[in-house]
């Protein structure tokens, strides 16, 4: 999605989702949209704020229409929801979303697992939601977006094939929606298999249908990942703040890749971000106030900006 | 130094002499002698075993020669070490050591303050050294190679010019080294960086006289870096078992890259290494057995391999 273009890479915050859900800890309403608000202040275009989940699967993602009406109040943000089917996409549609996301299990064993349907339902599934977005105001309407999860492999399957990611990014394009994303679920992914990948899924939807990229920290990988991903044409990166996403060894979660250390990463190299990397670090408090027992992860925080860094908004 | 033809790239272990050199405990002989058995078993053909230091300074390091010696009994090991100056040098051909490397700060503050010397004298130094290497029976004679450390910033200086970089490796060619490596002692290095001052660092002195790095992971970006560098045409990275190398905040001491990240990078990557993964993890065990109170870092050590993994021992 190439909304942005006084920036180089969309850094795309999903700690209020990806984080959070992970979690056992109820994060406070009033917390999420101080951390939000914080966030969207230190320069962020794109968060995703929550999940339309049942609230008795994961109470803490109960309050995310309240969440998206928050954010829908800051000037310049994406606001991003995930969905797991139909009833959650009408819900964000309801509730305001910018963009909706709907993950789908390249491993057909992971898929029938995380969400109980084969590819077949999940197809069909996807085709409702792009109809019901079709019909909706056009000047509101939502961006959407379907994640080919487990495309670098899979904690139950092992490997995945190749060819079923790119068969599945195809079919999720003839079922309406308007790009897909890449996502190490699982924390499988090496540099080569990113830069593989994304060239031969831009090669099969078309170079501007893949831009963003979900990658995880579980074998620390992730930002050589990142970098390999950027180095193929990818211009979003999601993170999360403090590479909160839960423990990194239950199936199908893992640690995401860290906020902070991505956007040092990328600012060191001169890419602009549009982030107020200062501000970002003080988001960080927000987050070890309100979580005290939940271990926050990454490595420039703790050793700070290098002597002399100019990086503040990117360009040196 | 491309001895090697049958890996792609020569992974060269330095917690024996970087790692251990920056902890207080004094790991005894005997333990040392065992963890680079185990470690060449795996399949290392490069170890930094230690460095020729005074041991008031650096008590850990006290039994270089005795470590030398037998890390010289392990077929096809090539043996390294550190020096600060001619009078280790010395005791580092007595000892038999197959390589020696003298850090050169880029930065001549950093110089000042950690080896008490100007750039002026450690050319002269380097050059008695080259001399001295050159007089010695060229069946044994070790290799020479100078680090520039501080090459990618200072944390006394700042930023340092890349200009003086390539100036101080054009430099120490010509005082006699038979190559040069990059050093980012100080952890400021990201990848946009690398990648460039590799291809300077080549233009200047030739493709084949850098082939290393040396990488801290102090702000996350360790792997990151180590990937940009492969990319350049580097082949010998320098990593430590565990990550050990002392506390990353310490000025000129930082956090080195681990060992075992590095390898499952490259062998998921399908580049081969000659090291057996599965054997190198249980080396692990021997390090936190000795040293309970040290934190080892890692994350491919706490999450395992993937499932299905068959980068046992690189090409898939």
């Amino acid at each position: 999605m190439q909304m942005v273009t006084d920036i180089d890479i969309l850094v795309s915050e999903v700690g209020p989702r990806d984080g959070l859900q992970s979690i056992d800890s109820v994060l406070p309403t009033s917390v999420k949209e101080k951390w939000i608000s914080a966030q969207a202040a230190a320069g962020f275009r794109e968060i995703e704020v929550g999940s339309f989940v049942p609230p008795k699967l994961l109470p803490q993602m109960a309050d995310t229409a309240a969440i998206v009406a928050h954010a829908r109040t800051i000037p310049g943000l994406q606001v991003a929801v995930l969905v797991p089917n139909l009833r959650g996409a009408r819900d964000a549609i309801a509730a305001g979303a910018n963009k909706i996301s709907i993950p789908f299990s390249v491993s057909e064993t992971h898929s029938l697992k995380n969400v109980r349907k084969s590819h077949a339902e999940m197809f069909e599934e996807v085709t409702r939601i792009a109809a019901l977005i079709a019909a909706t105001d056009p000047v509101t309407r939502p961006h959407f977006e379907a994640g080919l999860s487990t495309a670098f492999g899979c904690t139950l399957e092992g490997p995945v094939s190749e060819d079923l990611v790119l068969r599945s990014a195809e079919r999720l394009m003839e079922c309406g929606v308007a790009e897909v994303g890449l996502a190490d679920t699982t924390g499988y992914a090496n540099p080569a298999q990113v830069k593989r990948l994304v060239r031969k899924v831009k090669a099969t939807v078309g170079e501007n249908k893949l831009n963003s990229v979900h990658l995880h920290n579980t074998r620390g990988l992730g930002l050589a990942n990142a970098l390999a991903a950027i180095e193929e044409g990818i211009t979003t990166i999601d993170s999360s703040l403090g590479g909160i996403g839960g423990c990194p060894f239950a199936p199908g979660a893992s640690g995401n890749i860290v906020t902070e250390d991505l956007v040092f990463m990328l600012q060191a190299m001169g890419l602009e971000t549009g982030i107020d990397i200062d501000k970002l670090l003080e988001v960080r408090t927000i987050l070890s106030a309100a979580l005290p027992d939940e271990p926050l992860y990454g490595f420039t925080p703790d050793a700070g900006l290098p002597r002399g860094f100019r990086g503040r908004t990117g360009k040196p």
